[in-house]
Parts: C-alpha cells; sequence; structure tokens
C-alpha cells in the first residue's frame, strides 16, 4: 500500500481528472504531458510511457474535429502542488487504488487508474507502450515510435 | 512456420511497406486500416488491435505539420489480391518471418515484422492494444478508448 505512488489530479465538472492539454506544433507527446502537469500542478516529472490512446470525433473541445487523446506514464521528480486556480478547481495526491473506486470521477479516469493498479501490482511492462527514436530515412530528422517492449534481438 | 500468415504489402521507393493512407474525417483508426488495405490491395479484412503509434514532426505528406501515424493488426477475410496499380508497383503476401529479415524494407516495417513475430510465438495479448467503446459523459456519443487488455474486473 505504501508503494503506491499518488498522482496529481485537478477537479473540473465536480470530477478528479489527470492533468492534460492540447499539444504545442512540434512537441512530442510526453513533453505535452511533463509540461501541462507542471502548468496545472506545479509538478515536476519525467516521462515514462504512452497508456492509452482515445480517439473521439465531433468533439468540442477540438473545434469540433476528431480529437486524439493520448495517455501517458510519468514518474515525480517534485511533490510540491502549486496549482493553476484558472484551470483547477482542487489540486490533490490521491492513491490510485482510491481514485479507482471513487464516483467523482470520468469513466475515463477510473480505467486509467483500473490500467496503473494493475501496473504497480504486475509490473509496469504489463500496461506501458516503451518509446524510442529513430531516424526518418528520406528527411534526416528523427521520428518517435511507440509500441509493446520487444525482447533484445538474439 | 505454417502457421504464420501472410500480410499484404505494397512497394515505394523499392521498399516493401505495409499498406495504409490518411483518414478520412470522422473515420475510426480501424476503419481506415480496414479501408486502406481493400483500396490498395483488393484484399477485405477486420479490425483486431492496436499495435503502434509513430509521431513525426514536419511531415512531408502531412502538410509539414505533425504526423500520427498508427499500426493496426487486421485479420484477413480475403486473400485474392487485386492491387491498385496507382499506388503500388508489386503487392504479394510474404511471411513476416520474412519481411523481419529483409532489406528490402523501411526500418518501422521491419520492426512492426518483429513485433508481429514475437506475437505469433508468444500470443498477440503480448502486443496487442485492444479497442472498447465507452460512452462519452457530455455529448451522448462514443469514444474509442486502446489499452492494454485489464484482466475482468474481480
Amino acid at each position: 500500500e505504501s508503494r503506491l505512488p499518488g498522482f496529481a489530479t485537478h477537479q473540473t465538472k465536480n470530477a478528479w481528472k489527470f492533468p492534460g492539454g492540447l499539444s504545442d506544433p512540434g512537441e512530442n507527446i510526453g513533453s505535452t504531458a511533463v509540461r501541462e502537469v507542471f502548468e496545472e500542478t506545479g509538478v515536476r516529472s519525467e516521462f515514462r510511457s504512452l497508456l492509452s490512446i482515445r480517439q473521439q470525433h465531433q468533439h468540442p473541445g477540438a473545434f469540433n474535429m476528431s480529437d486524439m487523446y493520448l495517455i501517458c506514464r510519468l514518474s515525480p521528480l517534485t511533490y510540491d502542488i502549486n496549482f493553476c486556480p484558472h484551470e483547477c478547481l482542487r489540486c490533490e495526491w490521491l492513491r490510485v487504488s482510491e481514485l479507482a473506486e471513487t464516483s467523482s470521477t470520468t469513466p475515463i479516469t477510473a480505467r486509467v487508474a483500473r490500467l496503473l493498479l494493475h501496473g504497480l501490482e504486475h509490473g509496469f511492462d504489463k500496461i506501458d507502450l516503451t518509446m524510442e527514436e529513430l531516424p526518418a530515412v528520406y528527411s534526416g530528422t528523427f521520428y518517435q515510435l511507440y509500441h509493446r517492449q520487444l525482447p533484445a534481438k538474439s
């Protein structure tokens, strides 16, 4: 129980939600998550993995276009909360087990909490998509590829 | 060996690649994959899972914006190839093991072939993100959520 890390959440419409927001142009998925967590909660963190993807059409927050919502797992580097009062009513560290059981949350937050509990109990390799940077063939730049970790090449 | 399914690929710039293309507005990830495979190869198929995500910035095929490339696992319903000569030079069923080893492919195709080989040998649950439809809280519509399969709720 004491090994469970807390996760910063913020409450809108009387529901606990994870911090998050829109990517800036050219920004990597993990960088968006780390930036938004800091802007909304004051907590510094590092990207660990991609956990889940939601596709939703006619999304009101995406100009009624289709929205891709990407859920990352981060590790905290700092713990003190200094939350943004324009974006959050409250901001607290909650136990993942509590978040998985409360009714004061959204279906997707509860689902991700269950996913995290499974990872805490059985290893994060059971829930993570790991990220690797690979060179793009034609442009000389790099891209980020996310998938389940493969065993080392024999 | 004989249990390995083939996978339709198409060749551009002298490299074997999986079929694929841009989503239509409002189209689900899996529906895009099934449609593009049919348009490019004539093969009918069903969506099984999401395998991988690539994020690439300044993408030439995405108007120099950031591109999200989503790689799905499909099951074939038909096997006869009737490929689009405007989009492919050649189109053949290849063994996954062959695709994982050939140098006539792109780094990402070889990687996905290795991922599929791992799934064939150890179970697709080791590589899949499963999809579930959930109701959106505010709009009455449904969204699609992809993550590693969780054990049934106890």
